[in-house]
């Protein structure tokens, strides 16, 4: 089946869905995403997805072209025709196709922002459970990771390398300590306390991370939200990420060290339950 | 006069080239580029910018889908069809448009990498001496500027940054020691010696750059390449930036502080003159 995307107020099989040479995330990567996952059909998360996008926009200085609730009604068209009972949305926002390539941003009055998204289907998404082995790797990021922008040839090959070690994802370190994953926020376990790097510009604002936090708290764990270092997750009990399309998944094995037994552990796998429980009933 | 660009084998009308709204470029910044200049509808170092576009390609472990010559035979083609006699021309290669999202690199058997050309059009570009106001700024890119990647969200912040304080360029400030401009490298001068950052990853290789740099010391002017902070900059007799397009741009003013005498000096206007001269000699 070939799917529906969304264009700039068109719905469009995806083989026809264009963008101008001239478009500013082609040109020099001036744009912001982000990813709703969809469960049962419904979507997860999706009032915090609309506040991050509008705070990535902001911190841009682009105008938001669309509306709240015409982005809700698009993510639905896209759910319904595409027949999405568990996948993603990708939604992507840019400053639009000037008719020339220029560093100065473009008149808004006379270039509008392009938007773009379009659906993955993956069934089965909420059972995926994937023990996961990470390799560290220098964070060579820009200095704005709190900002969801399309600059991401960096974490791509992060990914790469990763993959040629063998392993399934790699956590970024930034002058010794942890940052996140490539794609994900990263944490630890040791006793009652889940660790993980404090909010800054260094590292993704995640809206599983606040959900995830939130629950544990709830769930009378301790949270530390500071720096820690790489040494310091492989002495851990347990280890995890936490994603839009990942939800909560363990880390079993750190630069080829076992983390704890080694095997996924059941606190983790409790704050996947009580994540999945808690959004799936939240689900729009 | 509508442009004619190039796009993956095609001559097209600006309007009409398009991309995937799956290509890498757009998607996450997965992409590099080159600029050359034309004078006298010749082109400027284009040995030199086909060197450099092969070692970015490299870097990222991506597929070089043109050859030299036929990467010639573009630019010439669209230099003629578009009249240019003085003005640029814009390359970008991105690693291509695979069915969907990923950001696992895609398989080169299936998926092509994405070739555009375009021209832009400057009348009397070698002419057009502006002197510049510059600001600083922190230098928040991402580590690997030596290769020309089309992650340029940043450098295009930098000239908006610039813009809004009423100067024309922003320097980069990494540490306390100056990296380069926004879209180009770094100099001062003071006595008979030119002072530049040395080449690392923390800075673009630019092929004006080192052009100019071995004129200049052809002149029997002293090139020390090191660290240098604002302050000392601000305390020379002259400064400048080299990029393809701007060759060699007199800077007078640097965070308000007057540089020398606040006026485009002698030695920048020599080096200026010697560049394109020789450049114009050896352009194809």
């Amino acid at each position: 089946m070939t799917r529906t995307v969304y264009l700039n107020g068109d719905y469009l099989p995806e083989t026809e869905a264009k963008v101008s040479i001239f478009d500013r995330a082609f040109l020099m990567a001036d744009g912001v995403y982000e990813v709703t996952s969809v469960l049962g059909g419904k979507l997860i998360d999706f009032d915090g997805h609309a506040v991050r996008l509008e705070r990535s926009l902001n911190e841009l200085d682009m105008v938001n072209p669309i509306s709240k609730e015409d982005l809700l009604e698009v993510h639905r068209e896209l759910v319904r025709v595409n027949e999405i009972e568990d996948g993603l949305v990708y939604l992507q926002i840019t400053r639009g196709a000037p008719g020339d390539r220029d560093f100065v941003f473009p008149d808004p009055e006379t270039c509008t922002p392009t938007v773009v998204l379009f659906t993955q289907n993956k069934p089965g998404l909420a059972e995926a459970v994937k023990p996961m082995k990470v390799i560290s790797i220098e964070d060579q990021r820009w200095g704005r990771r709190d900002i969801k922008t399309v600059q991401l040839l960096y974490p791509s090959l992060g990914k790469m390398m990763a993959k040629k070690a063998g392993a399934d994802d790699a956590w970024m370190v930034q002058d010794g300590y942890v940052t996140e994953g490539t794609s994900n926020n990263a944490y630890f376990i040791k006793g009652n306390k889940i660790v993980t790097r404090a909010l800054s510009n260094d590292i993704l604002h995640g809206i599983t991370r606040a959900a995830v936090l939130r629950f544990a708290r709830e769930a009378q764990m301790e949270v530390e939200e500071r720096n820690f270092t790489i040494e310091e997750a492989q002495g851990a009990d347990e280890a995890f990420i936490t994603s839009a399309s990942s939800f909560v998944m363990p880390v079993v094995e750190l630069d080829g060290q076992k983390i704890g037994s080694g095997e996924a552990g059941d606190r983790v796998a409790r704050l996947r339950e009580i994540y999945l429980d808690e959004s799936l009933k939240a689900a729009i």
